[in-house]
């Protein structure tokens, strides 16, 4: 698997720029500032990635790659830290036959966060080493070269950028780098072990929402972004200049994901940007996000598709648990938090049940009121202590809070076919039965006040017959941040976009 | 499997509204149109898809559900066609002591494409029925409702919508829908089997694309759509009102696949929508589309990207052929077409050779002059003509005709370490190694007097060490198209956007 290398290419031939030696040195071949990577030659080498070094690897020479994360030279030798994504390794360059005193020197000097390929055998730690996560086996250099410098004042420093954000007692003293300052500074921030695991977990979040629903029947789509008028009544829509006219950003996939169905697609999902023009400053608002939306057709009864999603979600909680168990624990080590508690079937309680819960606990709430944030909250906590879940649904809300297209219920006009589901008490999913029939939306249509010449071909899409359909959206990195109880949805968005920040 | 059920309803006794007849009905339960689907009530009906129907189910009563597809009303009796998805079967309604005269002339008047509930039991056809997939049962009808109906003028016929493009002999008198015809009604186009089976095979495409960069280690990513600066030069952005200022559209995930590289994240491939303000009308532009981007770090030659993304191809391309056979086989019914050829290991020419090809045609070209549309084809030609392969790697572009970011040749400096690939002549992906160095960067970006200011944050990505990188961006709508021979690239998005068209 490891191969030494003990041949010089060109390139490292002529490489002893960073020694400052007046004398020969011995060593002159094993250090240095590689020219630039232009692909002039195909290498033979294979570089070990770190967190594949390990004891099954001593006594042999291998090549690694990776960020100088620490160094500290002290007279004859020199110990470095070197990084690649959330691996640590010890390296020492110590004075020996192979190694010069200039070389020992030259590896103090090179900058933090620089990309270097280290020659090295691999050998048993006498004693482990704590503060890498390879803790049994350190490298003895016998090459290092520098493969792309860093500049020598960070922005933002890695092992700031790597402490938690309630000071500890141990990092009280230390300094905390700020979110802006950690936003500003994106592509070094997104370098930490933390950062590195968040990212493989939403990945997998996508996977997971993928993989379920391919496995019942879904057709994964792809929807327009860009559209001739505000989907859902005008508010919180930003404008386009299209050509010599105008056009909107779609704020989410609804019309498309459910012209899909009446377009007979049956069962559909799609994962794309979606934006709000909303001047929200919060924790859980951005302007662009990506949405998670799936839409389906159903028999007679829009619990199916209820019991679908609830069921994603189950997939998807054990997923997450299953598959990403070391990536989570990274992320709890700087950002502590709560396990997520979930049962299967996942809860559903109705909206009236939910405004019953809350009243015992002193919050009268009116019937057609729709819950504050506050409130969501609330019932969210009093829903964990008695049912033991982070995860549930609340169903049939009154009609007057949902949008022109949400199916009313056949029982009482007050109330409709529609839900939201909660994490921890924050909603991360909106959905409803829809009106699929095109004299019922329209009167609707009328009774919000919408235009109807702008959303025509919308309602259009229900006159040439469609299944009763039912579906959901949701926001990803609100779950991310829910699950893992990160505080802010700036954590779980690479670039994050808000009314304040468009950059990087 | 299948289950009979033979108890009515409440919402079915109610249902004869359909019934013209002055005398008594013995049917009259057994035919109607539905009240709404309301989810008033859970039905526990089995509802067996038309596709699933086969000699297994001989004998047996089932429940169907479908859009009513044609119907031929004749005498006492009435032959339908009902239809889902790709699937079509014929049912009979015809008097018997269960079926009535009003029952089958109330079949007989369903509107087209209204979508239908029937009970039937499932007989053997005596003759293999040509005309529907299901040809070897069909469905002798007990019950049959109305679930939602289609307004009787349809603006587009789905008989018209199925035809091929090129009249054949048998179509020659029939009626074409023309292409404006069959995008204003969208909702209906869609539902013909090819167009069913072309958005399953483009889902196809993206779920091999992921698949195959998952088995390589890469990360899924989601860059943001709005951005604060037109990212490559200025020229065919979309301008966004953004509160009270202005931002942009993407027009790749360039920059932001290169900051997580940037950020360490190794291997990073994104699926979304780009945009391009280009008002070119022609039958491979769309001014928002998807993008399959993909960026990776590596070693020490850009080969190694560029072969990743050869297999990449091959992945695709074998994936197709293995799992979507079916669906391929139904698109060439309505659109024929040459199979797709290639080989493996993926043919890889240099740009110098493409031009010697082509001067060998007779075709004579600067060494430092881009190919055009129609020199890209006639190169296409040669290439299959000569290598046999529909798809083929075009490497080593001259600098002067790539992106500020490309990597110059390190033995020449007027041609860069950047390549296009083709399918059947088109290009269908761009993409080189990137500058990964800030001042080589900075100088590129002088020397094409691009605004430094604008694109400080991207430059500053490459400050704090970068490992060397490549990759590319692949169109969707365009790699399905040329597969599949389509013609034109608004048949591979199901809402597609030109500078013309943001509806529906």
């Amino acid at each position: 698997m490891a191969s030494g290398d003990s041949s010089k290419t060109p390139q490292e031939q002529q490489q002893n720029v960073g020694s400052t030696t007046h004398e020969e040195d011995f060593a002159q071949g094993n250090y240095g500032i590689l020219p630039l990577i232009q692909s002039k030659e195909k290498i033979d080498r294979q570089l070990i990635s770190v967190r594949d070094i390990n004891e099954k690897l001593a006594k042999q020479t291998i090549w690694v790659r990776g960020r100088l994360h620490i160094s500290r030279g002290k007279g004859k030798q020199c110990f470095l830290v070197i990084r690649h994504q959330s691996a640590t390794i010890q390296a020492v360059v110590c004075v020996n036959e192979n190694v010069s005193k200039p070389m020992v020197k030259f590896a103090a000097t090179i900058t933090k966060e620089s990309i270097i390929d280290v020659q090295g055998e691999v050998t048993l730690a006498p004693t482990p080493i704590e503060s890498c996560t390879q803790k049994d086996v350190e490298l003895q250099v016998t090459k290092i070269f520098v493969v792309s410098p860093a500049e020598p004042r960070l922005p933002l420093l890695i092992e700031d950028a790597m402490r938690p954000d309630e000071p500890t007692s141990e990092s009280a003293q230390a300094p905390h780098a700020n979110q802006d300052t950690r936003l500003d500074n994106r592509v070094i921030d997104l370098r930490t072990p933390a950062n590195q695991a968040i990212y493989r977990v939403e990945a997998g979040v996508c996977k997971l929402f993928r993989d379920t629903l391919d496995a019942k029947g879904f057709v994964e789509i792809h929807t327009p972004k860009i559209i001739s008028a505000a989907s859902e009544g005008g508010a919180n829509v930003f404008q386009v200049t299209y050509f010599k006219s105008n056009a909107y950003l779609a704020q989410s996939p609804q019309f498309y994901k459910q012209m899909a169905i009446a377009a007979d697609f049956g069962k559909v999902y799609t994962i794309g940007a979606v934006f709000r023009a909303e001047d929200s400053n919060t924790h859980r608002h951005l302007t662009e996000f990506v949405g998670l939306d799936l839409e389906m057709a159903f028999g007679y009864h829009y619990h199916e598709v209820v019991n679908t999603i609830g069921d994603l979600f189950t997939q998807i909680f054990k997923g997450l648990a299953e598959r990403f168990a070391t990536e989570i624990a990274i992320i709890n080590k700087q950002f502590p938090c709560e396990p997520f508690e979930f049962v299967e079937p996942a809860l559903r309680l109705e909206y009236k049940e939910g405004l019953a819960l809350l009243a015992e606990a002193g919050i009268q709430m009116g019937s057609e009121e729709d819950l504050t944030t506050e409130n969501e909250r609330i019932l969210g906590r009093i829903v964990k202590a008695k049912y033991h879940t982070d995860f549930y649904i609340l169903d049939k809300y009154p009609l007057a809070v949902r949008p022109f297209y949400t199916m009313p219920d056949p029982d009482n006009p007050k109330y409709s076919n529609s839900y939201d589901m909660f994490m921890r008490g924050e909603e991360i999913l909106s959905g409803a039965q829809r009106v699929h029939d095109a004299q019922l939306l329209l009167e609707r249509v009328k009774h919000h006040k919408i235009n109807i010449d702008q959303i025509k071909s919308y309602i259009d899409a229900f006159r040439y017959g469609c299944p009763p359909h039912a579906g959901g959206g949701i926001g990803l990195e609100r779950v991310l941040m829910l699950y893992l109880g990160l505080g802010n949805v700036r954590k779980t968005s690479m670039f994050p976009r808000d009314p304040k920040r468009i950059t990087p």
